[in-house]
């Protein structure tokens, strides 16, 4: 199994390499291919031509900033990784956040590992371990924050 | 009759299981099959997946949180899902329960067990007995609430 | 000539009826093909289906909800719409209607029904009579109220 | 070389009359296809027909009007038309005046004027001349008003 | 190696000669191809052209203006370049300036210096020398301002 890691020269916060550990420590096997562009709007093409090789899934890093334009861009980011799957027949994980998500540095760094980690997780078990994504449906898993549990 | 089930491990209600009960409960004989991805984001190209094999629609269960950046990512899900339809000339019935649709957890839960049954009973329709729609057409039917019915 | 009608069981006015009635009283011989989805976002594909098929052309009616997330759907639903016009190279002629158009239930019945009326007589004339819009060309022709005439 | 020149019978002025005029008294050798839609939603397929057969470039004429979901019409056939570009490999010069864009009516058609016939020379320049546009290049050109200038 | 440069007749600042200034500095060997269109609209098509072409890559120059309609002009260019390098399989890096981003005529120029002269070398080292952008993975790196640096 190969996974395509893409980050950004933008973003504030080294993602990736919380997915590489969790993948590396975890699933020894798994084959890893790293890019970099500048921005999130670079990203569709990118994970395009690892999809067209021989990635099985690739996973997208981005920081929005937390300017109106910024938030544009990450739509326009969205829309296109998007329809990057659906003309690759793979997924593609998005992997963003929000450089206001967190309330300081620190919570920032935090909500980046907790969901960079919890979603390489996702990208392994999507390709190798689809079951144990269904036991986990509709329990309102949540990457970058707690879980915030099933209503019933 | 094939029908893809596709939730998320985000949503906090379980809306899968209400539509499997009301389609194996009046159709046994259709057949189901069932995918769980993390978010909405994930589900257009796990439907398209299905509907290029044998499935012949497929229900798509979402539910997007209450902030600005979780209306956008149902947007742009629904954007995937329509161009999914598009690209496989085949249906797949969107339900969406939005968090902030229940007054409470209970409200919540009865909207997502009303949604997702009506839909179930839409999706089957649709493939084995299309007349049936057509005789509700324009009646103001509704998902999640009552119907609203027609003004004439 | 044929013409596909297509609705939705969320509407709350038949405008389908409106619009079959003006064309099987002026066109006797143009064929309609009538098809019913549960809302707006699932008319592009069957749309599609019709234009596929051996519709010259088809008419698209819904009836967006007051709410935001109504708004959104429309838009969503007119994307697709568009999009499936040009993978067919043919036109489908959306006749929405915002539940929010009318001041009270007459009105928005008036709209409807003038709207209808209206957009199947444009439908027919782009296949059948092409110059008779040139005629019309930016007179400020308007569907649902009365038009508002040229600025010359 | 052959334009065509798509516009709609919402609009409210006859742009595709100045720029008709700017080309046959500029550029005499020049062919004109015209065709009219009921609305601006209407313009990218008929554009892609004439694109699909031997029009070198199309301008596509339309006058949203002043209420918010006239504003998302506009959007969506702008998406439209942006799409059918990147479907034919051949240009569109959107020709659109917002209604609110004049003071009054007779401001309204000067600023429909202006932008009518400067387009039209940019139609022209793009197939037959595109050095004429590269002296221009990031000279603050518009259409409607008078030119803003470069900043250096 | 071959880069196309795309403007507009719109901007008011030259930023193609920027680029164009810092690549022929920097790497005399790489060949450009420059292009004009009228505006940001106009972009698409005219980069996957030279995409379709033998350019490796394009940079898409724009300064969108003040106003709702100009922002929403560059989110619909946004959105088809995206598209473009979806369809080519190649990069295009849009290098847009939006008018208020800057406090003054000379602070615009400024930032349309500093971002055009940063993109121009992310463009070749994209094609060139891609580990270089490896390096400054995730650094905060901005183009018109000064970087923002990396939290860790």
């Amino acid at each position: 199994m190969k996974i395509g890691l893409v980050d950004t020269t933008f973003a504030r916060v080294d993602m990736a390499s919380f997915a590489r550990r969790e993948i590396q420590f975890n699933w020894p096997n798994v084959q890893l291919v790293e890019r970099t562009v500048p921005g999130v709007k670079d990203l569709p093409v990118e994970c395009k031509k690892l999809l067209d090789g021989d990635c099985d899934i690739v996973m997208a890093f981005g920081m929005p900033g937390k300017e109106p334009v910024d938030k544009m861009c990450a739509h326009e980011a969205s829309q296109g990784l998007i329809h990057t799957q659906l003309m690759t027949n793979k997924h593609i994980i998005e992997v963003f956040v929000h450089e206001d998500e967190g309330k300081n540095d620190a919570d920032l760094l935090e909500v980046c590992k907790n969901r960079a980690t919890k979603h390489a997780r996702n990208a392994v078990e999507m390709i190798l371990k689809p079951e144990a994504l269904k036991k986990r449906a509709a329990t309102g898993a949540r990457q970058g924050r707690a879980d915030t549990g099933r209503i019933s």
